[in-house]
C-alpha cells in the first residue's frame, strides 16, 4: 500500500512521525487525568472529611504521577534516539507504531493496576504494558543500527554502539519490574533509580568493543 | 470565505494540513483506550477470576488492535502521499477534511462493532468507515494527479501513476472487506495481507502505460 | 508577566501558535465522536432493530457533521490568514486565546443543541460559538492589518484588504445564522453556501477603494 | 537511560519538548470542557426552565473560563522563555516535565474546585495546581539562566535577568492566590490584574543590578 514497502530500502524524513508520535505521548499523557476525575469523593459533609476523602485518593495520585514519568521517560528515550536518526523506512515506521500502541494503552493499564492491584494480573497490567514499549524502543533503534548508513549517516558505529546501551539499559530494568512487580506492586519500578549506573556501565562494555576507542 | 475558494488556482504550503492531519490521527488512535478504559470488569473475587474477567475482554483486545493498525495504516498511506505533494488547493484541503472525517468516526466505528458483533449494521461499521477514508485518500491523490504541475512539480507523471497504484490497491481490499465482513467479522481485514503483492501488480500495470518506462 | 505586554512593540514568530491552534482544532473535532460513542442504542434484539436504532441517531449524526464542517471552515480560514501573517504581538495572542475559548465550546454547543433542540437556547448554542469565533477571527485579522508593517510586511495594504473580505463575509453570515437559527434550527447553517458570493462580492467593493487597482 | 543524562552536559534541539509541550497544552485547555458536557441539566420542560437550568452553571462555566485563560497564560509564559531558549539538557527536559505535570493537572483541579467550593481544601486545588506550574516554569527558566552560555547563547546576561522579572511577578502573584483563594475562592486570581506592574517592577530593578545598563 504504501511507498515504503514496495521498495524497502525507500525512506522518508522523520518529521511526521515525530509530530504524529509527539501527539500520541501529549494525549495518553494527558488522560491519565481522566483516571483521577472520574473517580468519586462521595459525599462530603465537612472541612476534616473533605481532607479525608483527598487522601483516600492516595492510590490513584501514585499510579498517575508514576505513569506520567513513566510516559516522560519513554518519551525522552525516543526524542534522543531521533535526534540521530535522519530518515525512516517501512520497518521503522511499523516498529514506531507498535511503540505507540503500548504507549496508547498506559491510561488503560494504569486504571486497571490502580484499581485490581490486590490481583496478581492487575499489579502486572502496568509492567507488561512498559516492558512492551521498552521493547518496541529498542527493537527500533537495532533495526536504524543495521541500516546505519542509510538511516544515520553521520553516527559512526560506535557512536551507535554507546547509544544503544541506553536502551540495553531499560530493557534489563523493565524486565526486572516485571519479574518483582507482582510481588512488590507499582514500588518495583524504583529499580529505575539503577539506570544512570547500568546505562553507563553498558555504554563503557560498548565501548570496549571497538579497537580505536579510547578506554573508559 | 478562504482566499483559495475565490482563487480556486491559489495554493498554499502543506505545513498546517500535515500538523492538523496528525493531531486528529493521533487523538483518534489514543482515545480507542477509552473503550477499554469504560469495560467493567465487574466484581473479582479471586486471582483465577481476574485472569477470566480479562480474557472477557478478547473482543474489546482484538478490535482495540484492529483499529490501532489500521489507523497507523492510513496515516502512513497520508505521510506516503505528502512525503511528495509540496502545495496544496482549496479543493485538496476540504478532500483531506472528508478523509479525517472518517478517521475521527474510527473510535465510533469501533465500539459499535464490538457491541453489536452479532447484527449486520455492527459489523459493518467498521469496513464502513474504513472504506469512506481510503476512498477520500484516493480522490484526494487523484486530485494532486489532475493538478500535478501546482500541486506536486517534482513528480513525473510516471512516477505519479505508479505511486497512485498503492491507494487503488486500498480501494480494491477495502471493498472487498466491505462485501465480506458482513459474514465473516472483522477477521475480513485479513485480506489486507494481500496489499503488497495487490499493489505491486497495480505498480506495474501503471508502469506499462507509459511508453519510455523499462518494462517491469 | 510575558515579554510581549511589557514591550507591546515586541512580537514572535507564530511557529508555536500555529501549533497550539492546530492541537486544539485537532481535539475539539476529534472529541465530537464522544457524543456518539456515549448515545446509547437501547437493547437490540434483531436485526432490523439494530438499522432502526441506528436511524434513530439521525440528529446525532447530523449535528456531529455540521459540527466536524464548521470547525474545518474555521481552521481553514485560520491557516489562510497566517499564511501571510509572519509575526505575532501580545494583543494577536490573546485575541487567538479567545478565538480557541470558542473552538474548545464547540463539542459542549454541540450536544446542547442536540438534546435540547426543542428549546430556544439549545438550538442558540451552536450557533453563538460558531459566531463567538468568527467574530474573534475578525478581530484578529483587523489588528493584524492595523499592525501590518510589522506583522503582515510582505502584505500590501490592498491585498490585506481583500483578504479581510472573507471574514467579513463570514461574520455577516454567522450573524444570520444567529437570527435564523432560533426559528429553524442548526439549518440555517445552509446559508453558508452564499460565502463564495459574498466573499467575492466584499472583496471587489475592498478593491474598489484602492485608486490604483484595476477594476474587477 | 538517555544520552543527556550520561553525559549532563549534552543537550538537544528544543523542538520535540515545544511539539510535546503544544500538545499537552492543547489537550488540558479542551478536555475542561467535558466539565461542561458531562454537567447534567435535568429534566427541561419549558423554554425559561432552560434558561434558568443554564444560569445554574454558572460556577462551572466560570471556572472553565478562567481556567482556560491560566492555561494560556501558563502556555504564553512557555512560548516567550522559549523563543529565546536555543537548545535544552537534561535538567531542562525533566523540569518541563515536571511543569507539564501540573498542566496536566488543570482539568482535574477545576472540576475539584466547582464541585466542592464550599471545602477548603475544594478552593485550594486550582491556586496549588497553578503555583506549582509557575514554581516549575521558574525553576527552568532558573537553570537556562545558570547554563546560559550554553542554553541561551544569544541572550545577554541583563537580559536574561531582565525576561526573568516576569516568572518573578508570576510566581509572587500565584503564592498571593494560593494565600487568598481559601478564603475568597477562585476570584482570587483577579490579582493577576497587577501582573504587568509588578513584572516591570521587578524588571527595572534587575536591570538596576547591571551596572552598564541605562537607567529604566
Amino acid at each position: 500500500m504504501i511507498r515504503t514497502r514496495r521498495h524497502p530500502e525507500a525512506t522518508q524524513r522523520t518529521t511526521r512521525l515525530e509530530a504524529f508520535t509527539d501527539g500520541v505521548f501529549a494525549i495518553a499523557a494527558t488522560l491519565l487525568v481522566l483516571d483521577l476525575t472520574s473517580y468519586s469523593l462521595g459525599t462530603v459533609t465537612s472541612d476534616a472529611g473533605m481532607w479525608q476523602a483527598l487522601s483516600g485518593m492516595g492510590v490513584q495520585m501514585f499510579n498517575f504521577v508514576l505513569s506520567f514519568v513513566l510516559l516522560c521517560l519513554l518519551w525522552m528515550v525516543h526524542v534522543a534516539q531521533f535526534e540521530f536518526i535522519a530518515r525512516v523506512d517501512g520497518v521503522m515506521l511499523w516498529l514506531n507504531n507498535g511503540r505507540l500502541l503500548f504507549v496508547v494503552l498506559v491510561p488503560f493499564a494504569t486504571a486497571l493496576t490502580t484499581e485490581y492491584s490486590e490481583w496478581f494480573a492487575g499489579r502486572l497490567a502496568m509492567p507488561v504494558v512498559f516492558f512492551g514499549a521498552v521493547l518496541f524502543s529498542r527493537l527500533q533503534f537495532a533495526w536504524a543500527r543495521r541500516r546505519r548508513a542509510e538511516l544515520m549517516p553521520d553516527v559512526t558505529a560506535k557512536e551507535a554502539a554507546v547509544m544503544g546501551a541506553d536502551s540495553a539499559s531499560a530493557v534489563t530494568l523493565s524486565t526486572l519490574v516485571l519479574l518483582i512487580a507482582p510481588w512488590t506492586g507499582s514500588i518495583a519500578f524504583a529499580i529505575f533509580a539503577l539506570d544512570p549506573l547500568l546505562s553507563r556501565l553498558y555504554g563503557r562494555r560498548a565501548e570496549r568493543r571497538f579497537p580505536d576507542a579510547t578506554a573508559g
